[in-house]
Order: structure tokens, then sequence, then C-alpha cells
């Protein structure tokens, strides 16, 4: 595998060159103004993309440290926190709550399957829950479950709506004032196409007030003193990844200059042009129709075909793809197609697995993958 | 301030060209065999400089969650956890405790001086002292604590010696396995001279074991995943920080070639030269002399003499200085002299403060600070 290949896994996505060099600029002093200035920035376009009144708050970390600072700040000893459980993921939520004193109330679906807004107001009202969490997008099974629904179904109740959208922002719309989410986290290494290290987290108005009423015996999760430090960065608690954040700050004026509806739409084309490939070749997506999301998508392995040897056969192609999670490892494989993954990304993607499916013996019409990829592209005039 | 500053600052530290560009290295997928290569050589190295016969563990992160992580996975409800506190960071030890459920026993000296062994076993034993914490170097004052001393007194104790060493390694020898220590960690922009971005801890066999044993509810902090995922990639938990460890490792080679004993001596030369210059120029000297460290020199600001303005003063000179934390902010200012701080970056340093102080109307025998650290080098033949 030489240095070209493509990182078609769910995170870290590809990085262009642009965003990589940014990251070995000098190293600036991180209460610097020079500093700042690039941090400010950063919030700010954060701020446009989660479409929040709020505050942003951005950390050396990852998806899983953005998850628990999100129950940390907001879950107290014996808080009910309702968990919409739609995969491997889902279930980070329910061990976040517990390692936080709280008490988890565990929805599950099976994998596939995702959650819509009805009866959701109904059980968190049955609960008393006070926090509801759920993923946009479960990276595990490619599922996109119904984040606006149930944020209009819960707006004007007390409970905390938090969002896991790890595998979502920067490649599906997220508007957390419209939609009536307090917190949404990500790691900067999915489709904001950043590599990993940063955990980034939003929160809306309401959190924020939240967090700075009340006290709690945080440490490094302290909500306080974290927006206390990106209101200005004198207020030192903790040191910011600052080579990290040059890398932020370029993918994310890139992600604006984009538009970001240009990038939303991007997004569901390749996804469906990746699933159309999919599906002409045969396979079964493991999401079902009303759940798909436009980052990942999690394919049934065909019988007799191992993962470790379809994704041997890929990598020889000079492409990386994911495995499965948890209770789905060794059944399913998954293409991340988020960040900067573009049509020509697909297509090769999709024409690979059509000649390593068909050298592991699973039958395959050399182009009928590709050609239905092909139409899809071709219908958007991409 | 052109590009070309110095960051004489207690970290982030000034970091080579060839540790840079590393980070711009096309990312690996984060569970790849050859990021995992570059991982095993990164934690090997660390094992080397740590003096461990147990096991290290890289995070993203910062000193302040290395801190958090080395006191969840030790402390539960109740326990207590005797804090030598020698200024601002013995100050977070404390919150960390608190932050975990654990009892602080506060044992606090003046700015200035620091802990040796005497009598801490005793303290440790009349207190029952499930942990015990220290600095090796507290960063806000420059004090150097004697943690080989602290290390023999407690050896064959139960009590978990947990030492931060955020500006220390890397810089300033230390011997775990030697002096008894079960827990160091640091931060990645301190002495190892990479950008920050990295929460760092090194475990002895028996903190390891202790891990091992007993079941925390953690989630973030979980030292049994995190153990899991260095032994092997594939054991997926968060995702690694892939660029950053590029950027580690780049740096660790760098210390190894250029070997620890002569790290350690130039660190301490360079100090010695720099707190020559500073007497010479009448400033006194934060640390007490038996306690004062090779990487950060804490001065008392003189009368009349404001940070702000010493700071733009240097700046100016195209030199970053820190000033004071807590109760110490106004009164003092702070030089960083750690990683691959050499002695032109000394001389440069005390040779601008001369310029600054007689600016400011300090009286300064311009060259007279200089001279002082001339000597020092000269006396080491450098």
């Amino acid at each position: 595998m030489d240095e070209r290949f493509l990182l078609m896994i769910p995170g870290p996505t590809f990085t262009e060159q642009s965003v990589l060099l940014s990251l070995a600029r000098v190293t600036r002093s991180h209460v610097s103004r020079e500093f700042e200035d690039v941090l400010r920035e950063s919030l700010d376009a954060l701020k446009k993309i989660l479409n929040t009144d709020g505050e942003v708050i951005v950390m050396p970390g990852s998806g899983t440290s953005a998850m628990e600072f999100s129950i940390a700040n907001f879950v107290d000893q014996g808080s009910k926190v309702l968990n919409l459980i739609s995969g491997y993921f889902g279930e980070y939520f329910v061990q976040a709550t517990k390692a936080r004193g709280g008490v988890p109330v565990e929805v599950r679906c099976r994998p596939g399957l995702g959650f819509r807004g009805k009866g959701i107001r109904e059980l968190v009202e049955r609960e008393g829950a006070k926090v509801l969490t759920v993923q946009h997008v479960e990276t595990s099974t490619g599922v996109a479950n119904y984040i606006k629904e149930i944020g209009e179904e819960i707006k004007n109740t007390e409970t905390i709506y938090v969002v896991d959208a790890v595998a979502s922002l920067g490649g599906m719309e997220i508007n957390m004032r419209e939609w009536g989410i307090d917190v949404v986290f990500t790691g900067s290494q999915k489709a904001l196409a950043v590599p990993p290290g940063l955990a980034i987290i939003g929160l809306s108005k309401r959190a924020v007030e939240l967090i700075e009423e009340k006290k709690r015996e945080l440490f490094f999760f302290d909500g306080r003193r974290w927006l206390a430090m990106m209101r200005n960065v004198r207020n030192y608690f903790s040191t910011m990844p600052v080579n990290m954040i040059y890398a932020l700050n370029e993918s994310l004026k890139r992600v604006l200059s984009e538009g970001l509806e240009n990038r939303y739409l991007r997004h569901k084309v390749v996804a469906e042009a990746i699933r159309g490939g999919l599906e002409a070749l045969g396979l079964n997506i493991v999401a079902d129709k009303e759940f798909r999301s436009d980052t990942v998508t999690a394919v049934w392995l065909p019988e007799n075909v191992k993962f470790q040897d379809l994704s041997n056969e890929m990598m020889r192609r000079n492409i990386v793809i994911a495995g499965g999670l948890g209770e789905l490892t060794g059944k399913i494989f998954r293409i991340g197609h988020m960040g900067v993954v573009n049509p020509n990304d697909a297509i090769s993607t999709i024409a690979a697995l059509e000649r390593s499916l068909s050298k592991l013996g699973y039958p395959v019409k050399l182009g009928s993958g590709v050609e239905a990829s092909q139409q899809i592209f071709n219908k958007y005039n991409l």
C-alpha cells in the first residue's frame, strides 16, 4: 500500500495537504494573541456549522472524551439518562452515564434500525429522564437517527438533549437552535477532515447556563474552566493543542468556502452512489432504507467472504475499509464516505470492491457496481 | 515578533522542524500495522526514558488530563491521598483528588521551597495515605522536589507513588524502577519538545497490576482499556491521535540519539547559565538554592517593573517569557529552558533581558548577565 491509499474508513478520514501542512506551522504560545485569533476563528466557524446561539469548546481528546464531557457536565449522582441505543456507540453512552453516577434507561433497537421522534416525549416523561442521548449517525451500523424529529418532540421539556455527531458533523446538517439540541459533540477526524486528536463540543445557550449555574466536582472535564479558556486563552487551565487547532482552522475555512449546503449535498450524492454500487453487486446494506446515513455505510459480508481477506484484497488495491465492531465483528464491513470524499473515491472503491470480491469467489459482473454508481453521479451532473 | 521567536516559556517549548514536518505525514488508519509500528517504537522509547519495567500509555490530552488519569485509576471513594503541594500545580492534585472522590491530605510549603524525603514515610503511615502525589518540577515556581529521596522513603509501603513530571520528563533524570515510582505523567509539549496535544503516562509493574486487578466505573480514563489498546491497536476504544504520535516518535528518536545523559547535562548547564546570568543582574530567583530545577526558573520581578511591560519588551526582541500563576501573578516572571533549548537561546534570553530591564528603568550594566552565563558555559567547554 503506497501513500496514495484511500482511507475509506469511518475516521480518521483523508486529510488534504493544506490541512496537513498547517500542522507543521511553528508552535505559538497557547496564551498568545496569535493563537487566540486562530482559536476564535475556529470556534466561530464551528458555531456556524452547528447553528448554535451558545458556545463551542475544543480540547485535546477524541469523540470518546467529548462524550464523557457531555455527560459529566449534566449528570449528577442518580440522574436518569435515557440512552437511545442503535449500536456499539450507543452502548458507549451507557458506560459514560454509569461512569458519571447517572442511571441509564436503556432503549435498544436491532442493528440496522434507528430512532424516530414518535413516542420519545412520552418515554422521557414516563422515565423522568434528566438527559436524553442519541447518536446522529451510529458509526457501527451506518444508521442515521432522526435527531431533528426527536428534538422537536422533546422541545420545551427540561430534558437535556445530547447528540453524538462524531460521524456526522461536517457531512450532514445539524441545527442545534431549531432542533432544540443542547449538546453536540464530535472528534476532529471524521467529516471535518482533520487528523485525530481533538474533541469538539457544541453547547446551546441553555447548556452554557446549566454549566455556569452549577459547580460540580469535576477536574479535566470541568465545563466552566473550558468555557473560561475558550473566551480568553489567558484563563489558563490546560494547555491547548496549538498545532491541531491550526489544522482545524484550515479545514474549517475550507468547509465554509465549499458552503455547507454544497458539502451536505456532496455527502448525500456520494453516499447514494456508493450504496447504489453495493446493491448492484447484490450486497446487503445493514441500515434499513429509512435510516441510512450520508457518511458511513455498513454492509453484510457475503457468505464465504471473510473480512480479513476482503480487507487485504482492498488494501492491495490501495483502499482501506473497516470491519465490524462488537457483535457485528466478522459479519460486516464498513465504508466511510465523509470529509473530503469525492466521486472519484467512490468509483475507485466500488471498482476495487468488484475486483476484490471477484478474486474471493463472490460472483461479480465486473463493471456492474460502477455502472450503478455512475448513473447516480450522472443524475446529479457530477 | 517574527516566526524566529524563541519560546522561552515552560511549555509549549520550541519544536524542531523535523518534528513539525512529521506531523504533516499522511494520516494512517489508527488500527493499521503501520501506525502500530510507530506507536510501539514510541512506547519503547518512553519506557527507556522512564526506566520502567511496567507499561506506558499515550492518549490525546494534556498534562492536566494525564493527572486525572493518574488519580482516577488508583483512588476510590474515600481514599486518602497525601498531596505534597509546592505551588499552583500541586493544588491541581487536590482538585483531581476531590473530583475522583478521594480525600486530600494537603501538605503545603511556601513558594520557593520543596519537599525532600525525610519524614514522608511517617506522614504517609500516620495518615494512612493510599496514594502520595508530588510534582517533580513545580512549573509555577521552578522548584524541583526530591522525588528520588521521597521514593526511597516510601519504598516497600503499599502507598501508590504518583509523580507529575510534566515539566521535567526528558530534561531531568527519572528512574521509576529504582526510585520506586508507580505513576509518572507528562504532556508532549515540555522537555520532550513535541507540540501540545498528548498525555503520556508511565506505569510501574505494580501500577499495571493494580489497574488490571480492579474494575472501576471509569470511561475515557479507564486504564484497562488504554492498556489493551497500547498492547494492540486493534483493541479499539478511542481513536488515537495518529499525527501527534508521528511527531512524538520523531522527537523521541532525537532524544535517544542525543543520549539521555547528554540531554540531562545540557539541561543542567543551560539552567545554571541562565540562573548565573539572572543573579549577576541582581535578580532574585524564586526557588531556594536547594530546590532549583533544570527546566524552569521563576524570578521575582524587580520593584517598579510590571510583568506585562517586561513581557512586551522581551517579545519586541523575539523572546517569549511567562508570567506568574495564581498568587504569584504579577509578582514573578518565568523562563522555561527545556526540550531542545541550547546555549545560544540562553545567551539571547539573558541579553534581551538586560536590554529590556534597562529600558524599563531597572539598573543594568549591559553585558554583565551575559558574562556570568558565558563563564558557566565556558566551564563546561560549551
